[in-house]
């Protein structure tokens, strides 16, 4: 299992007048924290992108348990429970108030894909190598 | 059942570098179209709000089939599959382009929440004898 | 001169904890009203992309007068006071909500860009066609 | 003259189809940059808030110079070069990239707000006492 941690402070700009953080920017928060994910590993996301991977997201699950509050400075778990085998990479995705309490559960399902013909592809061998020795 | 459409046109600002509508931007489309599904039965969510219901997101589940591209004038369906009976209702959500192929569907589920006590509630009686004909 | 109307119903996304919309969001607004002034006309910002023209944004100015609010169905007005003769075009931008009061003003400077070579061009003929005779 | 530096990373969702940051994130980021600023003093916009003053933005200018690009460490600097002395406070605000290019100049202009009347008021002593010291 590959797991990281991701500090994220919330903007004014991501809350709204229910005084909550809007319940679509956790995809965001997701997004941030699986790319710091990645470069704790020493790989990039930006990196694939050049090298001709994209990665489009094909699902997305949240629970929303606890609302976070403008100004909050949350920790966005990224959990890899599988090492993928073919196009198909799915993250465990957790967000923690300072207080601990958990926030939210997400699950986000990506392909690999190949930025020109858009075809589906598998893990560019540079992370593969970085991410199996977890598992 | 309850469905409506509403037509909503891709911003710029919601492209990413991918060249299709960032993902998390979907939650928007769906808010926006189910405030105009309530706008269509006479009664507006800014309505309950001001009598003291909000309805908070408590999931958010998305599958993104094709992209949606800027400037794309998408039709989102906002489907009530069942009248809800305590604080909790769900709503079926579908994204199609212009060639009315079918881009995303979602499903949301929110509570109906007392705004000033945040405790759970039910439908407040406007809304429901507006909606309860279409079951 | 050329003028436009667009009108946009706020999203509960576009507001913050301040119970109005978020400045930053009405760079979105602009956006899109430029978009259906242009639309409007015949022609497309989509259709000058895919001629290999594009226009970013060098210089944005807002003047925030009175708050916009959620749901408020506002008029956005895009404001072509001259016809570019080099590579700048600058619109003037005004909000209006449902009562008619001037909410924002706004002005916003756009170059005419190659998209491949990243250099300065001026307004393709096809929209100089359309927008001429308003001048 | 009070001067404080913020790092943000760039986010895919803030990226649009022209491979840049989208023209209306920055508010964003120089919102989350004077947040950091006065934290730096040992102050919060949110205490602020919460003894009851807000600080709506009545003006935001912006000049872009160089795009900012996905997953780019900006650093964004927020400097107040007077101390106010009413209800008006302006910061001027720069964005740089990792090469110290010099991406994008602000000047934003709030408010000191009473939150319940929404009357004008001034820097509360709080904050004032600590800012004071730089001038």
């Amino acid at each position: 299992m590959f797991e990281a941690s991701t500090k994220i402070r919330v903007r004014y700009a991501e809350t709204d007048q229910m005084d909550v953080v809007y319940h679509g920017n956790y995809a965001q928060y997701f997004e941030a924290a699986r790319a710091e994910a990645i470069r704790e590993l020493g790989f990039t996301y930006k990196d694939m992108e050049a090298m001709g991977v994209i990665m489009p997201i094909v699902e997305l699950h949240v629970k929303f348990i606890r609302p976070a509050h403008y100004d909050d400075l949350l920790t966005i778990k990224t959990i890899l429970k599988e090492l993928p085998t073919d196009h198909r990479i799915e993250f465990s995705q957790e967000v923690y108030n300072e207080k601990e309490k958990l926030l939210t559960v997400g699950k986000v399902v990506l392909y690999f894909m190949n930025a020109d013909t858009r075809e589906k592809t598998v893990m560019p061998e540079q992370l593969k190598n970085k991410i199996a020795p977890f598992f």
